[in-house]
């Protein structure tokens, strides 16, 4: 890849050409030694305050570049935090994006949905700054807070609830990124279905196995865990990725026991989501396994699922498992960090509830390979991690365009 | 400045939406404590080796940024560099240059216009890299390297000896910059009205006094330094801009002896430049003063000459004078670095001929201020830097813009 790079970034800046970047995007991804994949794409990312101080000029100059092609005139954007307003951790994020779009020279108001925030209100921050939340109003056919409303409103809640009455048939208004990129209408399948497109295409300019930077996948709809309809199906399903898996690892002499994983189609924050090494392990499952399946956040219930080829993460910190997040802005790589989390297996999931990862900031940007160091060196690895994020986040791009009639159609 | 940093960046997001950014620039800034002023403005920079590694990345962006707009297609670009190939230390610039390049997907050759070089040359530099030259060669309306006649050519040839033929009526294809950045064409007074206009907007804006980021001039044109016509008209201009500066210096307490720089009016490379206290030294100049005054680069007799108000350099780096130099890529801040020079006083041009200066990174971008920390803090510093650089850069832009029918009617 590395000797590629002049190759891959005109193939990137052509792909740009015909899709149109998401407003932001973080992209989870599983280095397996033998394979580089991305497991998770979340377009509305939430951990700008893990990334490292020095990639804030970056995050800023690729902020600059999104506004301009967005709504160059505009002087003010109202942010619409998650409703989670006692994760302090979560607030420092908002901050920081915050931050980030003031000094591309907007005035950033937080308009929140949250029930809770009925007047402004503030909330001080571990670091000692402070941030102050506003009700986010609706008037007419846009949204806004008191005084203001704006030409572009960005999201940065992910609409696991639902779309709120107040966000939806708004008009004459820009929403970043679009409703529909909420996962009340958002699918992992539908993601990983647009990725195996945009693999395809890459993989073939570089001439390599597409299977080397993508897990196979499948997804089945209608499941329900309590009343435990579907595990046939199910088990099925896992089968059909477990052999294909095994086909691939006979191929390339990998030593280890392939895996899945199945989670739920829709939805983020690790929950309603199980590691599967046999078919036999997602039949039967006892109470307290079909309660960790069926429900996700916001109390929603899981009927769909995505059954995914499972990437061993082949890197490790001080002994613990690591797993890298590539963060983007517009069609730029703007950081990254690792989570890491010294309690789990490689081929556990490290995004499960609860966990308490470190993050560990990427020290180099992700876009300044070096062919004349070793392709494991960390600068070189960084720049993989954002060709694999670029990927998932070019495929996004395209599932949001396909999936922009379901808005129009709601 | 540092309080109002989102205004600023609006400002600035405003002012590129009506103005092209010139492809690249550089800017010499002078820091006087109590005025901060460009003082020169390069469209064919010439040092991109004296920034620090750190800034690649920020390079690399705004390159992405600027090739997506010009040719977005594009998958090769010819530089054609200076003539001077014995300077490895412009050829390392050349070098980084391509690098940039290249990381935003260009194929980069190097088309010279030297007569010395007749076929592909190889130059070894320095650091261990290398590059090779390839003689320039116009094909019809167009011009490239053996085999690529690309969508554009990115010019690092600051064309003082005049438009070469093989450059003269290219049609459909991209000169960057266009010829009429050129020194042929250029003239520091037209830059510098047109910076006139752009600070006059921003000052209003900030409601400062435009003094403060701007200095004086005014120009004289058809001397003869040999011959001595126009001294007299020579001793009056400098005397207008010394007696402004004075009214200036009273009203805000400055106790230090203004200065005037008499500079060729076209052309660069510290050549043909004089520093006046007080308007009887142009009267009855030396051999040796007229000798130096009358050529610039390439032999280029000196007829025109702006009269420029001499700002103060303040800034010292272990006791020698530091001036800094800003480089901008697209409407971008992408670093910059001191000129140190321990021989020179502060009242003294730094970019003399000969002269054998220190290239000092800024070690921190230009585009995050830090409002909590002191205004003179590097980061602070540095972010006032890059605006002062950004206004020169527009201006530039405006000045192109002027100056395009000049080109058109030769």
């Amino acid at each position: 890849m590395l000797d590629k790079t002049t190759e891959i970034e005109r193939w990137f800046r052509m792909a740009w050409n015909e899709n149109v970047p998401p407003f932001y995007s973080s992209v989870d991804v599983r280095n397996a030694g033998f394979k580089l994949a991305p497991v998770d794409t979340n377009l509305f990312p939430g951990g700008f305050n893990n990334l490292a101080p020095e990639m804030m000029p970056l995050a800023i100059q690729a902020a600059m570049s999104a506004i301009e092609k967005i709504c160059p005139e505009a002087r003010s954007m109202v942010l619409v935090p998650e409703n989670h307003t006692r994760n302090t951790f979560y607030l420092t994020n908002v901050a920081r994006l915050a931050a980030i779009l003031k000094q591309t020279g907007l005035d950033i108001r937080l308009g929140s949905v949250s029930p809770e925030i009925t007047e402004p209100t503030r909330f001080d921050l571990p670091d000692g700054q402070h941030i102050v939340l506003e009700p986010l109003r609706r008037k007419g056919n846009r949204v806004g807070v008191d005084g203001l409303e704006p030409c572009a409103v960005l999201l940065n809640n992910d609409l696991s609830a639902g779309v709120p009455p107040m966000l939806q048939g708004i008009k004459d208004q820009i929403l970043l990124p679009p409703l529909h990129a909420g996962w009340a209408t958002r699918r992992k399948s539908t993601h990983f279905k647009a990725y195996d497109s945009v693999v395809e295409s890459f993989a073939e300019m570089l001439d390599i196995d597409p299977w080397l930077i993508n897990p196979y996948f499948t997804h089945r709809n209608q499941l329900n865990f309590q009343e435990r309809v579907g595990e046939e199906s199910l088990a099925e399903a896992v089968d059909e990725v477990l052999a294909k898996t095994r086909i691939k690892y006979a191929e390339y002499g990998i030593d280890e026991q392939p895996y899945v994983v199945v989670k739920a189609d829709a939805g983020t924050y690790g929950m309603g989501i199980m590691t599967v090494k046999d078919a036999s392990e997602v039949v039967g499952l006892n109470r307290k396994q079909r309660n960790k399946m069926s429900v996700v956040k916001e109390g929603l219930q899981v009927s769909d699922v995505i059954i995914q080829e499972g990437v061993h993460t082949f890197e490790s910190i001080e002994d613990a498992v690591a797993e890298p997040v590539v963060y983007m802005i517009d069609r730029y790589v703007v950081g990254g960090f690792y989570r890491v989390h010294t309690g789990r297996a490689r081929d556990e999931n490290l995004n499960a509830p609860g966990m308490h990862f470190v993050p560990l900031a990427f020290e180099t940007p992700c876009n300044t390979p070096d062919c004349g160091d070793r392709p494991d060196a960390a600068v070189n690895r960084f720049y993989a991690y954002g060709v694999i994020g670029r990927l998932a986040a070019l495929a996004a791009s395209q599932e949001l365009e396909a999936t922009a009639s379901v808005e129009l159609a709601a």
